[in-house]
């Protein structure tokens, strides 16, 4: 059984269901996986921070008020986010970075997970934008600091998608994959299927929370494109920059492609992918695309992601399951943490 | 870089491809994988027995023509399937079993496995008949004899559910399954509702080379009942037996219910399922349901197969591919091979 000491960087939706469930199943988790969790350390921008070297509160601090600077609420918590600090010398093991995405440079999450790589502490992290624009540097990073790096979730929260096309499909001779990755751009399109236009359709899916107020992220494709360079570096060893990968999102569909889709046996889904060329080369982007009602991905329906694999041994093999959510996350990161366990947990045997 | 000596029981499709897979790409493995396979022993029921501690030539073995006793043709070969001799006294490293399902007793293929696992040899199946009768027995003794005993194949061919379940969603609180687990019957239920009748589908099955001559292993659910026992007893740690597990299969479905269901935006299924009840219980069916078209599986056509984990933590998440064919399940025993030698590669670091 191995205590792991873990700090979070950020503290919004996905590390608060992480320590929710820190409370309530780090006794199951000793039983069923011979781990259990201890959080010395928070911070976020927003929040504060907080240290707590013998072990904070899970409960206490999955309950703290979502108001600026909470955490000086608490005994030894400060209003200011002591980021630096928390990463560095709060004595965790493992960081688990769950701050927003910030597609343009991956700041400050790149800096964070470089913090604590460079401090010889895992990363886990659900964050797309280090991944998908420093991932080469932050994977040598952790390989000379002999640490694991894990970011299962930059993808499709916990739907296992990276690891299972890396671990239990290897030698499956991977030639690309199609995905959809982006859940509300699959809502809206359902919802169009039942009548609904694009506009009213966006009003929908930002009342129900999916979409942000301003939608361009989701149905515009640049939270796909990230995805899609993730995918393609890990997968097929692409080495893509953002501006490899073309990309179209789904605002120009009309009531009458969905119409004439259905009367041809069909569906308009916002599909990312990416597969190599005989000569090496890989193609990505992201678009809409006419699926027939038989392809794998047809029957995606409503908030759900998918990943389609092409794989030379195989054929297609697809897995689906939710692509966001708290708890979802959260779960990411604990299936990151159940990883590095195995593989240190191994190589001490 | 390390090199596996293989004997190959049971020389039928499975076997066959894999042996052809390893003339083809025995060089690439060694720098993708680490690893390399030379075939030191072949036994068949039908055709035979070789053994060649230094190695047989793989794309001759592949080649060998389907007559009764045909290795005696070969130089050093035997007319008679010599199978003790093959997983004892080859040299073997590895046994890759791969001969017919008996649902009855599993033999003789529990037999071979039995004796592969006490001679200290790691044993490799694509086989139902002994994982569905003979799990607990069998991975006594591999942890007895400290080998690795996997049979990823036995379920859904090459596509990965059951390192899927275990490995990529540890920790996901897995309360149960559903899964659509037979390609034949699947495909019957896809054509009917084309508008063929049960007879006419099931022919043309058959001369599709999916169903048997007789078909009732696949429609009338009796494969499913085994495979759904191999699934309960891996991921619900449910110790089923065959009878525990409720049977109907589609033979009673009408082209009327088909067309009732569609109406209703539903689809019928074959569905293999198991699920934990509150006090622990274990309920465990094969019948057909009716599943909206929402369902994750409501849109698996064809001869493709799927399961859907449903998992406290994630909600569902499934995975659809391939469920038969050779190269697929040959694909299978790689994966198993890949996945002990990455276990044995750990343990000696």
């Amino acid at each position: 059984m191995t205590e792991y000491k873990l700090a979070l960087v950020g503290f919004g939706g996905v590390n608060r269901a992480l320590a929710q469930l820190i409370a309530e199943r780090n006794q199951q988790w000793k039983t069923e996986l011979g781990l259990t969790l201890k959080i010395v350390g928070v911070t976020d921008l927003f929040l504060g921070s907080i240290i707590g070297r013998d072990g904070l509160d899970a409960a206490q601090l999955a309950s703290l008020p979502a108001a600026k600077g909470a955490f000086a609420q608490l005994p030894g918590g400060h209003a200011e986010a002591l980021n630096e600090a928390v990463i560095k010398e709060s004595g965790a093991d493992i960081i688990a970075e769950a701050t927003f995405t910030n597609p343009v440079d991956g700041e400050p999450a790149t800096t964070f997970c470089r913090w604590a790589l460079e401090a010889g502490k895992h990363v886990v992290t659900t964050n797309k934008g280090p991944i998908a624009l420093h991932a080469d540097e932050l994977k040598t990073l952790a390989r000379r600091n002999n640490v694991a790096f894990e970011y299962e979730g930059a993808v499709m929260s916990g739907t296992p998608v990276i690891r299972l096309a890396k671990q239990t499909l290897a030698g499956s001779e991977m030639s690309g994959f199609e995905g959809i990755l982006n859940g509300t751009s699959n809502f809206v399109l359902t919802r169009m299927e039942s009548g609904l236009a694009f506009a009213e359709a966006v009003r929908e899916a930002q009342e129900l929370g999916y979409a942000e107020a301003d939608p361009s992220a989701d149905v515009d494709g640049y939270d796909v494109r990230l995805k899609v360079v993730i995918l393609a570096n890990e997968l097929l060893d692409a080495k893509l920059s953002i501006n490899d990968v073309s990309c179209r999102g789904i605002s120009a569909l009309t009531l009458a492609d969905i119409d004439h889709a259905r009367a041809d046996g069909a569906r308009w889904k916002l599909i990312g992918a990416a597969s190599r060329n005989a000569d090496g080369s890989i193609n990505a982007s992201v678009e809409p695309r006419l699926l027939p009602n038989a392809h794998p991905l047809a029957g995606i329906s409503g908030a759900i992601n998918a990943v389609s694999f092409n794989t030379g041994l195989l054929g297609a093999v697809t897995v689906s399951g939710p692509g966001a959510g708290r708890t979802e996350t959260a779960y990411a990161l604990l299936s990151d943490i159940i990883s590095l366990h195995n593989t240190v947990a191994s190589a001490q045997e």
